[in-house]
């Protein structure tokens, strides 16, 4: 119903099955989300297309799309950059259709900043659900353990405060379905969909 | 995931199918909703079980937890007060479980004011989604028809825009099964769960 598609990111700490989960999204034959094409410096591979597997670009037209706003987010990776361009996103939704990014939590960082009405979903792993066990374990880790894990908790628990939804990964097919409830329900939202009312009334 | 259960309030204009959407609901077997017994002033009929069908009191009880903010929503119909304890609903949310409500715009309103965290839903007319046709008809009515019928469109969008979520009651299947994926939606909004992780680590 609502006129915009919507930007959903999935994110989460790194090792909790992000990739995994996004294939299995991709791979259900019900869905309607548009694979959003990273941008990148580093040379083209055999076989690769441009536009299908990256946008390839120099350097310098790189860095001149962030100095002028036009990355959705990117990071640098070993001399070379990668990251999303903000004009496919942006036609894409402007289209009505609902894109899909998958991301690490630097990148969702930065794309909550620039699209703030993002779904922003945080994939956790499931032993945070069972934090008290998986930090004091069996009461016979050295106090220096059990503050590392500790430490690594309370950063998870923060980056999730960035986000709108928290999904356990416990079993890939579960967590596919939750993010699949999670963007139909959001296409309910009134936020979303009110414009469109008010608009047919004012046109007539 | 959270500790305290929802509190879903289902409402939407006179005619549009609440009831038996919310009978709907109510009837599948993979719900977990607690209903909420109704307190009214009229008088119990043959076979009626105080605290199932509902809670009798006498009207100066009713109009005493009216004046110290004990009832969470009500009204006044043919000389009898019906409402909700608001009691109830907050014993069964500290217990961990959801409350559903399905009630009349005023009492709607009436419960945002109390409880704003609740998940709110509008069901709508199938009609409001093809509002221009259903409101300049076949081009032949009157324009005092046509005047009518956009009173009464925008008195739903305005009504709407109270609400978290519009759901279209086009078929009852369809529209139960959009409500039950919202409810399992809301439990996972990291602003639900979070609360949790944190205590959590503040007790070790």
């Amino acid at each position: 119903m609502s006129d915009r598609g919507l930007l959903i990111v999935l994110s989460g700490p790194s090792g909790v099955g992000k990739g995994t989960v996004r294939k299995a999204i991709f791979e259900s034959n019900d869905n309607d989300f548009q694979y959003s094409v990273s941008m990148t410096t580093r040379k083209k591979r055999e076989g690769e297309v441009e536009g299908v597997d990256y946008f390839f670009r120099s350097r310098e037209e790189f860095e001149q799309l962030i100095e002028t706003g036009e990355m959705l987010e990117y990071a640098e990776y070993v001399g070379n950059y990668y990251g999303t361009p903000l004009s496919y996103v942006q036609q894409t939704l402007d289209a009505g259709k609902d894109v899909f990014l998958e991301i690490e939590v630097q990148g969702a960082r930065q794309v909550k900043e620039k699209v703030p009405d993002g779904v922003f979903i945080f994939l956790t792993p499931p032993d945070l659900q069972e934090l008290k066990s998986r930090i004091v374990g069996r009461g016979t880790d050295a106090p220096d353990v059990i503050e590392e894990r500790m430490k690594v908790a309370r950063e998870e628990i923060e980056m999730m405060a960035l986000y709108d939804y928290a999904v356990v990964n416990d079993e890939v097919p579960n967590a596919v379905e939750r993010i699949k409830k999670i963007i139909e329900s959001e296409h309910y939202r009134v936020d979303r969909v009110i414009g469109k009312y008010i608009r047919m009334l004012k046109e007539m």
